[in-house]
């Protein structure tokens, strides 16, 4: 029973316990509404027409006779694919289903609302085209295989939701067979988007990168990717301090030297300091926790975050709820605190980084997403959010800085063209008009579906 | 040389030469303006959404972490995935691209602007949403295991320019192994259009379908399906000559025996009168010629239709040139020409079909689309032609009757039920509606996009 619960035992009818429970129910708004509203909806996503159809007649155009000429042009000139069909702008939204959200293995079909959410989220904040495909398969060389047969209809591929380790190979040999940019969105996005927050958290308690104290709680596929890309910004990987389900990662855990190489190397490198334990004792005396666990609250107590250095920065990921519960966090001291979720602020969401990445990946037409494409947008979005003003509780963008993902997509597009790795080049005006061209029509058509009436008001609204 | 060349090489300026050629360029405008606008649109189907995006706090009910409720009731119960993803209403359009229009083999990649076609149709058409997968392999057994990975996200699969003969066994392996609708646009979806125009074509003649002697020239995917369906509907296979390149199929083919079990059958079982030779032959005194071969003009000669039976009917639907232009069949004498071209009359196009097809059997979550469906929808689609007022210019339905999709829909829905293969049950005025609704909201979506400038004028035309 940790001190919460405790609390609530004994002071039911407290101010404090009310305006507590008032908190969760807030919280649990967001669960209350969306199966009511899942089916009302009955999906996320639609296709519509994006060339004329102002008679029967411009299917002569359209299909046969006439798409023949196209479809010749291609199979002589296979670039032209880019040219004349949607492919430039369609990305496969691709998962098992065995790591969904902080639910494991809940399969394919239970797993299709998250990724026809991504696709929300990919035409609304990054005017990309996405497609969900959940597979009947958990074998990684079959979801290798089956993305690499579907590849030729996509310019793009988004890894979703997949367990480690497999995932690493998945993307790893992916990365390395297609020629079209493929992300696992676990690990990149949000490595990127914790990147731009620990940029910002830490100019505001005026710590540097490479002297922070960091415990990682949590070894999954987010963590281990953050792990990656705070490393290359600077962070010391002997200042890292990581844990698993078994405790500190530390050379003594051979079960991982033949499996895990991701987490091998953060046994044998990280933890300078030799601190035994579990996830309390990883804790103590850090300057910031990122968690990626499971989900809380619980999972980190306060004592816990009263544990660590001064002005601790708290970053607490896992969905549906973080590892503690942000009003927990800040009572116990917390000088930032962030999560994965959009009604808290400073929230670190993968949903800020993979519309954008891709928008900036696609019109540059890039062949990979590299790392420092990943740091380019992380530097980007620390940019935008610095210049709007810092706050302990404005660290990040918010998902209504519009103009965070254009410019991201801009960032990624310079990058790419910098590495050799664009099939297009432009000058970074041209793609932020570009991106910001896209992503503009994409919110103003939602909107003109809304206001014509394509879709519905939700109940107890008005239709306009 | 054939009789139109030589005419035009002697007769270069006469009036009828130059009608020729006004209706040669006719023909080719499609060709021209569809490089040019494929171009210019770069893919015909965007994803837009179809639930509220009021605020960005809406995510935290499409996305984290609202959508885990959802996600944990499919777990539970997968037959809610129905209710609150749209598999319900998603076809993948799936081809490797080996017999792509009448353009053979020519790949994935080229064929992607054909699927993007079938998938704009799919949705003006049948209010259907569809996804062009285009797969980077030839091998049945690749093409069968990349469908059943893909199936959790889709509510149907439509197999679509696959060559034959793996093109049968690809579809009989995925109808029995899968639970949702699988369907092979060139078998099924040509063969029900060809039986309605069939139908029609022989009352206006007063010829029966017990009687008919029919030359079928071509014996691939479509000519074999269609074999299929008419004689189920009551044709006698007895009354068929079919052709291939080698000539008419009789019992000294062996090489059929082993791979073309469905050619086999019509070797062994057709020509009852032991016609001998190629094409020519087959069709001198048939009174229906139905060719599903390669794209002409020229394939079939004036010559070949002046030697069929009184009042011949024609079908000549080899994609994207019919085996003889229709004006060149009727100045043969042709009672009734159809084709597959939208340009012409009597298009009997499958696009009269799929979509319907789709409708109906999504709509009422039919496990099955069997040739009772198809026969269904054949005798629906003539009816409504027959209710119009039949002409030798009007044997189907156009792509202009509105309510032949929707009672396809109903047509098909309600024998799905009395078969005993769907899961949901409707009366017939149930389905009619609902397909009624579906399909007018997805015209008027279209109307609606390039109303408010998501889709722009062609050039030359002003936006609204």
């Amino acid at each position: 029973m940790d001190a919460t619960t405790s609390r609530r035992k004994h002071d039911a009818n407290s101010p404090m316990v009310k305006e507590e429970d008032e908190r969760l129910r807030k919280a649990n708004e967001p669960a209350r509404l969306a199966i009511s509203y899942h089916s009302l909806y009955s999906g996320k996503m639609e296709t519509v027409a994006k060339c004329p159809v102002r008679s029967m007649d411009d299917f002569a155009i359209w299909y046969t006779p006439g798409v023949a000429e196209p479809c010749k042009a291609i199979a002589k000139d296979p670039s032209l694919v880019y040219e004349y069909t949607s492919k430039w702008n369609t990305v496969a939204v691709v998962s098992d289903g065995t790591r969904v959200l902080g639910l494991g293995d809940i399969g394919p079909l239970a797993g299709l609302p998250v990724m026809e959410g991504k696709a929300l989220l990919f035409k609304y904040l990054g005017g990309v085209d996405a497609v969900p495909v959940c597979l009947g398969t958990k074998d990684p060389e079959h979801i290798i295989q089956a993305v690499k047969w579907m590849a030729p209809s996509f310019g793009g591929i988004n890894l979703e939701d997949i367990s480690q380790p497999k995932c690493f190979h998945v993307l790893d040999r992916l990365r390395s067979e297609l020629d079209i940019p493929v992300w696992h969105d676990d690990q990149q996005g949000t490595a990127t988007i914790v990147l731009a927050g620990l940029m910002n958290a830490l100019k505001l308690v005026g710590k540097k990168m490479g002297g922070a104290h960091i415990a990682m709680i949590g070894a999954g596929s987010a963590n281990i990717a953050i792990a990656r890309i705070i490393i290359a910004a600077g962070v010391d990987v002997r200042n890292i301090t990581m844990t698993d389900s078994q405790g500190i990662l530390n050379p003594a855990r051979k079960d991982l030297e033949s499996d895990y190489h991701e987490k091998w190397y953060m046994a044998t490198h990280s933890n300078a300091e030799g601190k035994q334990g579990k996830d309390r004792e990883a804790m103590v005396g850090a300057d910031v926790v990122i968690a990626a666990s499971r989900p809380g609250p619980g999972v980190i107590t306060k004592d816990m975050v009263r544990a660590m250095a001064d002005d601790p920065i708290v970053f607490v990921t896992a969905n549906p709820v973080p590892e503690i519960w942000p009003w927990e966090a800040l009572e116990a001291g917390a000088s930032i605190v962030a999560t994965g979720r959009s009604d808290f602020p400073n929230q670190v969401n993968n949903s800020l980084v993979f519309p954008a990445v891709f928008r900036g990946a696609l019109d540059v037409r890039a062949s990979h997403i590299t790392d420092e494409m990943c740091l380019a947008a992380a530097k980007e979005l620390a940019l935008v959010a610095e210049e709007k003003g810092l706050r302990n509780d404005s660290i990040v963008p918010s998902m209504d800085d519009w103009d965070a993902f254009p410019r991201q997509a801009a960032a990624i597009g310079m990058k790419a063209i910098e590495q050799g790795l664009a099939r297009k080049r432009f000058n970074r005006k041209e793609l932020l008009d570009r991106a910001t061209a896209i992503i503009g029509r994409s919110r103003r058509e939602t909107k003109a579906m809304m206001d014509n009436g394509f879709i519905a008001p939700v109940p107890g609204e008005m239709s306009k």
